[in-house]
């Protein structure tokens, strides 16, 4: 039954009518009140996730023109993280933080770091010619770039400038062992980064080589960009590519364009490899005239869409009005040559108007395509030509993929097809322009695909995902303590609790803090207007998902702490005043506790050090100080207490026999033995009466107490578990 | 049944065996196979979207520490949106474009715009206490800064930095009539933007008026800096508040904390309007000893974390310990008092430990409270403080909103609860940061609630949302041809067909291009290194979602061009030879072709202008080009034949006489007039042989006769229309 419940809802003056469905009860009753047919109801149990449910596959998809990638969940389809790739992203301090900005610095032509990138089609690194979950890449095409992401983490490693071309076709490619991630450029120029003259004008396909390092929880792989090539390739406008297999393995393809003419082009790239080097803008480049007859040209009948090699690397599958088959073994027989399709054609598939796409499954031999103009996707068999079956859709398909579809073993029972015209049926308006929209396919049934699910990217012209099993990437949850994240190296700007502290030399200040619960410390950072200041900061949580954000107040600064991770914020301070920082992540009951302040004092401020105004206290006020730093002490000896009972009862009970819980005691020794010169500290100034600094030390002295008793009782957990004495 | 497919993934040399879920079939087999509940299968359906569906409410929501906003829909949980507000977002040129820069640079305090931005609890405009649809509100916490959205476009229109204060807390809030958005900040600081002296803190409450000025599709409310003023406010931490209505009309309410003690304050603010002013840092500011008298301190029993007024005025919520329901009417009356909340308590209504928010719903009377640490919702009224009935979750709930919770009419069955912790049960890993995560919980039955959808944010830290009945928003799809969609004005800047031209004025150059299927006019623009150069395009397209991007290869630029839009973009064109530029959305099937190229010419060049190589063209390639264009001009007199014959039919049916017929018309013959010099240079070019020349300037011309074309039978199509004439 539709229960409507209505109100009265006065707009502007207006009385307006708007039902509210109600929508409790049972299942039938909410899909007659949602209008929702059966055919819903199966589509809704399939892609409906329960809570503490796990998809099956994750996504990547770059965010178009946003420069960012995007992590999702397959059959969820719920968006999961977006990630900083080619633009700056605040939420992760990636293009904020100085780590992130060196990174993104090596991938400027001169010296300037564009904060955009136009990216598509990605690649997983694999092994053997499966993904192995390790990384993924990504071509920018507007800027020219290469990225290289660890899984480990999810975060942006590596990002290089394409040193001969200045535009890239937006994907990228990777060979069967990622020895290489590949790109070609998209538009011919001149390759001087200089000229004009167009009549100079060549495209180049770029080997970068991929030195892979990897171990448990540490994907360390990089490009190295001086092991890496370009070959010449003739002024040809360059597309959509893919890379051998099997018997295919060591060709490159894809298509080219020139005088309305299309072709497929093959490459024996381990013959460039080996090839006569010369160098251009100082990078190694095979000049075409010394590859040229380990290439062929192969004149297709129509103008191509796509290029795929078949799973198991027999095939060429290219969508051209027809799709058709292409004998990769008789492409390698011809190279060198020009020649037409027809040489070389296995079978010639008539699948529908518009061929824009095809992907493979895990069953023998079968593909399907996307024929856009019929709104249809079609499931045939690329050895046999046979078509199978296929589905009408509401929509006009572009894009198609199936999770692994470019790997020797494509997985899943999924298809998701891109929907470049979801604006007219599909979803509510925001505005002039829409989201991007992606439709998930059940391809389950052997005979029978269902669209099942339109799921929204909130970005327009974003397409080009890969998909992935889940459970093939190990994602880490902590960084070993003080670790760069963007290196993977322990960074030389770590700092441990205790050992805080801020170096001035001249104008450059350097402030060593930490990140824990609830405290940044220093939390006073005092400098002149016009310093050089860097805040590195360390956290200390070893807790899972204990993140901790920072920023200063109008410095337009942000970095994200991850539980280990150290990161380094550099500005100049040139505006005077008393500006808060603060967690900007929510950490725990006590988060808004989290925050310390920047005194920036003014050019030509001749007064005392700061000394949060004491030096202008009232009595009364003074007096409140003088209280709180007692009451304050009572509660460092209560502390105190507490840690030295926790002390001898470990002693006691032979901790030191236990090498882990010993450690864990050390470090809380440490710990307090290292803020000693708080304790120091607020004993100088109460003897001074200066309260408001004694109290204000004698809380940083009980905040380290606090560290210390926790890492304490957690030593004290594990002793009487270890002691087998509960809780 | 589980139907498992098993498959033998070679990873990293180890067969590894994964199930392959197979879905296919019936819900029961499905749900077997998902180990799907019949609770779940129920909550399946309430949230699925069929094609076609529309979600009932929008809910938008600051994506916490990336500066932006997410726009998604209830009860699909679908993300539909993001638009930069504090920071950039390059996939719609947002910071990147000059028009966005400009309104960005007016949120800077000194000529440095922060681009980061800390943004939480947004607020919809109001008339009547009631949304309506037209405008959204935002603070940024970290750089203390508000800015305005219109809905009507969903993108940001203001953005102004808050001149008396450095930080805010990271909320707006909306008078009835949105006559004010008002920001509290959070930690008190010297106002004068200058002194570390904490002796001199203060904190402040800012009143932003605001012009409200909209017609069908066009909201041009801004806020009026020079109408606007702040009320001092003694050094007290600030946080959460919310403003009267109804019989509390007028009052402003807000927590405030000092030395360990909590508060809800009151300011009469319509007194602080009339109250005398003094000027600080060119703002109107009311002092605290003006405005005092109409000020309450109530002094709370507990650490409160939530104030809100309930729907109907009557009521202050409080979360403190206790949900306190404080009585408005006698706080006005203890104006200018401080006094403790017993003096005004109405009820106090004990809920659970750990109390973080409140909201309403339809309901009279009804509320809803968050027990974090008893991980329940609870529902009560709050006129009897009788419970009703409470949701026992398997999280802890922090911030929880129902749709139009803040208006005088909340709406909907729906409430949301922002889950804070849910890494530990209900996401997949990626990596040591996780996704933020929202539960939608059904709320339509009198006497049970359920949990039925989790919901991921893409990015940490994200919560305090607000939703509106989706039908309230009255959102445009293209805007008046030539718009400057940040100001709603015609642009300066705008082109139209045919009057495409680039000026130079020494090192300056301007670009006046245009953006249709499938062309950027100018397809070639020509420039000196060390240029200053702007591209001013506008997007002539009038369909629905024909939005064009623009870049320039490693330029770093890049702009969105919806219907109807004009925008520029400025750069030095510092970096010599040949870009290409392109369309970065997928407009048609011909998007690739939508290019062209920039010529920056390097420093000290002496040699002819920009020929595209044809001083260095072959024997051959000049045949080519010779070819193509009498090619060209074979298609071009086919075309013009075409146009010719519209027009005969258009006049012989007395177009004439239907006034937008005429104005169509009148439009096509303009475009091809202003294409006359493109004909002469083609005729021009052959005449001297320059066939590559003469060439390009045919298919340029031939670009216009396809525009006008375009139009003509678009006017065509209407007169036989009007004439009652089959297509």
């Amino acid at each position: 039954m539709k229960q409507l419940k209505w109100l009265a809802l006065t707009v502007l003056g207006l009385v307006v009518f708007v039902p509210r469905v109600k929508a409790q009860s049972t299942v039938d009753a909410v899909m007659k009140a949602r209008g929702l047919t059966d055919k819903d109801k199966l589509a809704a149990v399939k892609t409906f996730m329960p809570r503490g449910g796990r998809d099956e596959y994750f996504g990547i998809v770059g965010t178009g023109n946003s420069g960012t990638m995007i992590v999702y969940g397959v059959p969820s389809m719920r968006i999961y993280k977006y990630v900083g790739v080619f633009s700056p992203e605040p939420w992760q301090g990636y293009g904020y933080d100085d780590e992130s900005q060196l990174l993104l610095k090596k991938s400027s032509l001169d010296d300037r770091i564009p904060w955009y990138g136009d990216m598509r089609f990605p690649a997983y690194s694999e092994t053997n010619g499966d993904y192995d979950g390790k990384y993924a890449f990504f071509t920018d095409g507007a800027n020219a770039r290469v990225a290289l992401l660890g899984l480990d983490d999810f975060e942006t490693k590596q990002v290089l400038s394409n040193p001969i071309m200045n535009n890239l076709f937006p994907e990228a490619t990777v060979t069967p062992n990622t020895e290489y991630v590949i790109q070609t450029g998209q538009y011919p120029h001149p390759w001087d980064m200089r000229s004009t003259d167009m009549g100079q004008a060549k495209n180049a396909i770029t080997f970068w080589k991929v030195k892979r390092m990897e171990k448990e929880g540490e994907h360390k792989g990089r490009i190295i960009k001086e092991k890496s090539f370009a070959i010449e390739f003739p002024p040809y406008q360059l597309d959509y590519n893919d890379v051998g297999k099997g018997p295919s393995d060591g060709l490159f393809f894809g298509l080219a364009f020139k005088d309305g003419k299309a072709y497929v082009y093959a490459v024996d790239y381990k013959k460039a490899v080996s090839a006569k080097k010369t160098r251009v803008n100082d990078f190694d480049v095979v000049k075409f005239d010394d590859i040229k007859g380990s290439v062929a040209f192969i004149e297709l009948p129509a103008k191509a869409n796509m290029v795929k090699v078949s799973p198991e690397g027999k095939y060429l599958v290219v969508a051209a009005d027809n799709v058709l088959v292409l004998d990769a073994a008789k492409i390698k027989s011809n190279l060198g040559k020009s020649i037409k399709a027809d040489a070389v054609m296995h079978k010639s598939v008539p699948i529908g108007k518009g061929v824009v796409d095809v992907t493979f499954d895990y069953r023998k031999n079968i593909a399907y395509a996307s024929a856009h103009d019929d709104s249809k996707i079609v499931r045939f068999n690329y050895e046999t030509g046979a078509k199978k079956d296929e589905v009408k859709l509401d929509f006009k398909p572009s894009y198609i993929t199936v999770p692994q579809g470019n790997s020797m073993h494509p997985h899943s029972n999924y298809l998701i097809a891109v929907d470049k015209e979801a604006y007219l049926k599909n979803l509510p308006k925001t505005g002039p322009v829409r989201p991007s929209v992606q439709h998930l396919i059940d391809i389950s049934d052997d005979n029978e695909m269902t669209d099942i699910y339109t799921m929204t990217l909130p970005q327009a012209n974003v397409y080009g995902n890969e998909l992935i099993l889940r459970t093939t990437i190990k994602p880490i949850i902590r960084y070993p303590t003080g670790t760069n994240s963007r290196t993977g190296e322990p960074s030389p700007f770590r700092a441990v609790a205790g050992q805080e502290k801020i170096e001035r030399k001249g104008n450059r200040v350097h402030v060593f803090g930490t990140l824990i619960r609830s405290h940044i410390t220093p939390e006073i950072v005092e400098v002149n207007q016009g310093d050089i200041v860097t805040f590195h900061l360390t956290n200390l949580e070893r807790a899972e998902d204990e993140t901790h954000g920072f920023t200063i107040d109008t410095y337009g600064k942000h970095g994200s702490f991850e539980p280990g991770k150290t990161a380094s914020l550099t500005f100049v301070a040139d505006r005077a005043g008393a500006f808060p920082y603060y967690c900007t992540e929510f950490c725990s009951a006590l988060h808004l506790e989290m925050e310390g302040i920047l005194m920036v004092k003014p050019k030509g401020y001749k007064g005392p050090g700061t000394d949060l105004g004491a030096g202008k206290l009232s009595k009364e006020e003074l007096a409140k100080y003088k209280k709180q730093y007692e009451e304050k002490l009572k509660v460092i000896k209560q502390t105190g207490d507490v840690i030295n009972s926790v002390v001898d009862y470990l002693k006691k009970n032979h901790y030191e026999k236990y090498p882990y819980v010993k450690a864990l005691v050390q470090d809380a020794v440490d710990q307090l033995n290292k803020a000693k010169f708080t304790e120091d500290n607020y004993k100088k100034y109460a003897k001074e009466g200066k309260w408001k600094d004694a109290f204000l030390w004698a809380e940083q002295y009980f905040q380290y107490q606090v560290k210390a008793a926790d890492v304490g009782l957690r030593a004290k957990k594990l002793l009487d578990e270890k002691l087998g004495k509960e809780q």
